[in-house]
């Protein structure tokens, strides 16, 4: 196989601060990169198709995965299983395409673990006064539940040092120009490169 | 000091890959980035300026800095020397502005070793027998000439692994957009990010 392996990105951050938002953003770029299918034990919703919103599991399946080694990370949410199959993102990888994943902070420190080659962008609200008025304009939240938020954010910017980059969302053309200079310069670093430099020198 | 500190970004490669021609191509599109200004020994030109197309200096002035440390890096060439003063660049970094040295692989050396800290970026070309194409483009060369620079070239590109990325030229405008998204990522880098994400913690 000639061709480069292709990078997993791992976009993370703390919740309100617009990952999703970002990423739709991205997506809607049509870049030359995959995004990452869940595993779900959830029941599928109307229009949701098996293998591209996500792999709909029994619940037997999803737990056969967990022992078997078969996810980069999991997590329980409300009595269903939630995870990333690692031989998609493999496939993907071996296909010479870069696959990016869209994921919660505890999520992406598992990630960290089981797959360290990965690039880890860490998707920073320009301050945490900003983070508040974020959550408090979703206008769904008491004031415990969002001071509640506030710590947890803090903690969760103390992660950001497990991180590679630090993209502060302050305006999302923005955070997406910035994502989209990581996954070029990525490409050019010269541990990377290291195939394509010994082609050269054994062209002649 | 509150600012974010410049870095420097080293660009070099192979003679004949368009060192120059791309740093132009740069140049031309007015990134907030300060172009290094290089020490001589050698006559002014025509219209060249002090200061800005290089600080203009007497043997004993640039034998002094050679003695006293401040240079980056320096070579004799055609019985005149050549040098990066530290200080302009330094002076330039505290600023918070970026510095971008374009410089033979030598240098680059030099460099590497007297501010570790800087980006080094390598101009690759696309393969040895398109460099080689290029040298004969100038008709300028004999055969032995350009055999040699062959040789040059390999040994040069086995220097690659000395730097941080390499950026293949095989478009001036591709190469450039690659140099501006390395510019921009390793400004999202984690550890240049620590005052950003410690003001962050200290806002509340």
């Amino acid at each position: 196989m000639d061709r480069e392996r292709g990078i997993l990105f791992v976009l993370s951050g703390p919740s309100g601060v617009g990952k999703g938002t970002v990423c739709k953003a991205l997506r809607a770029q049509k870049l030359d990169i995959q995004y990452s299918v869940s595993a779900t034990t959830r029941n599928p919703r109307i229009g949701e198709v098996h293998g591209v919103d996500y792999f709909f599991k029994t619940k037997e399946e999803f737990q056969r995965m967990i022992e078997n080694n078969e996810l980069l990370e999991w997590a329980e949410y409300v009595g269903n299983y939630y995870g990333t199959p690692i031989e998609y993102v493999n496939q993907t990888l071996d296909e010479g395409r870069d696959v990016i994943l869209e994921i919660e902070v505890q999520g992406a420190l598992q990630v960290r673990n089981s797959f360290p080659e990965g690039v880890f962008i860490f998707l920073t609200p320009p301050s945490l006064e900003e983070l508040r008025s974020r959550i408090v304009g979703r206008g769904t939240e008491t004031e415990d539940l969002i001071n509640n938020r506030m710590t947890v954010a803090r903690e969760e910017i103390e992660m950001m040092q497990h991180y590679d980059y630090s993209v502060v969302n302050d305006e999302i053309s923005q955070a997406c120009s910035r994502i989209q200079s990581i996954i070029t310069s990525e490409h050019c670093k010269v541990d990377r490169v290291t195939n394509r430099y010994k082609k050269l020198l054994g062209d002649e």
